[in-house]
């Protein structure tokens, strides 16, 4: 049977997540049903990082064994066809080896967290960014961050509900930018790593929040990692500023 | 009575036009509704332009005379919690002298259109511009483009229910850019003009399209624009794309 790799864009606001559950909305399911309306026997996807409830993605990546052979323009076409409902889009379709495994294949993962600040409220990107009431200083928030690169235990920004088997991860890069809008400043959040912790990018993102707002000091938050304590951590960020940026593989399979 | 100028932006979707209608939402009556709540005697306010179904505002202006003196971060504060479930955000609240008329006393509006080329649908862009599906031929549009800027007889690009007096109106602006993005492109319009006549912005934009697919030569808007016939026009654009932008003032009553 033919695999294919899928890069999907999605708004995670209707849904309960990526991951297919009983009787609640998700990303995964919405893209099966769409599947079963190409070929009945269709056994389902797996995709690269299971993002919670509220999340969205620019790029999670997907993979699908097909009966029939598609061509890939086909079949992103025909799926975005059955997936016009939902606020989910087909950005490309490949075709991959048999070993290929969105979620075991992938090296690093990327997500982007968006942090607006400005008085008013958003009508243009409510649901879209995490709206803050005062600035942030990033240079602070920098500083935080940097205790926070590297290979370390990071039990205090792990969900309590985490399932992975270590705490211990590899934190490859957590970059902020800012820029100017009118009336306040966006502040874009970019971290990537091997694998994340659940609720992990949340969780640095809410305790630099707390960095960026004066609350904590730059080096608290070298004290609460080596706290190894998740009730040391700050408060969890709202999903709604995250999304799922990219993810790489050893070769990228939707080069062309 | 105090009067005040508000800076409102908004997302068009739920609503039927800014203005106040029978039995239909409109951003009007919803912001004098939030205004009832803080003056129980207000009696409305003026907008600087009349934008349609579905078009969106990053920076409408409206004026509003009230009882009491508010200072301007109180008011726009008061104002957005009663508009907390509606997508209109207040941005800034000026005071201005009695004779200020947000309409009347306007020197320009600007209005941006957004269009999106890509194939696969936008996930977080759906409703906020117009997405199309095949790239536009940029330089094309701006020769296009040319033969529009100027004192004109805008007949062609006016819709027949258009309640102004002279459909001779100066377009100022009219400029197009281009900007790559994954899978596609975006073309983003600037136009402006002391005032318009109904639909001309998607009346050009629609029509501009046509020259952006090569389906029209740029001299073919030279020939409809002569032709002083509505039944010339191109297509009009859907609303979605449309914002109003800014209104300039002979004194920018929001300068600080």
């Amino acid at each position: 049977m033919p695999r294919y790799a899928l890069k999907i864009e999605y708004n995670g606001k209707p849904f309960r997540g990526w991951q297919k559950q009983c009787d609640v909305p998700s990303i995964q399911q919405t893209i099966e049903e769409a599947l079963l309306k190409l070929e009945s026997t269709n056994e389902g996807i797996q995709g690269a990082g299971r993002t919670d409830a509220g999340v969205h993605a620019y790029a999670q990546v997907a993979h699908v064994d097909m009966v029939q052979d598609w061509t890939p323009f086909r079949l992103s076409e025909a799926l975005n066809y059955h997936l016009r409902e939902a606020p989910i889009a087909i950005l490309q379709v490949a075709p991959v080896a048999d070993d290929f495994h969105a979620r075991f294949s992938a090296l690093e993962r990327e997500y982007t967290f968006h942090v607006l600040y400005r008085r008013a409220p958003s009508a243009h990107e409510a649901g879209l960014v995490w709206q803050v009431k005062h600035p942030l200083n990033v240079a602070a928030m920098r500083e935080a961050a940097n205790y926070l690169i590297g290979t370390h235990d990071f039990t205090t920004f792990r969900s309590t509900i985490c399932q992975a088997k270590s705490p211990v991860k590899t934190l490859d890069a957590l970059e902020i930018q800012e820029h100017a809008v009118d009336y306040g400043a966006k502040y874009r959040f970019t971290i990537r790593a091997r694998s994340f912790l659940h609720n992990q990018v949340r969780s640095f993102v809410g305790t630099l929040e707390r960095v960026g707002t004066g609350r904590w000091d730059p080096v608290d938050v070298k004290t609460v990692l080596e706290a190894k304590d998740r009730a040391a951590c700050g408060p969890v960020s709202p999903p709604h500023g995250l999304y799922l940026a990219s993810v790489t593989y050893p070769t990228d399979p939707f080069a062309e």
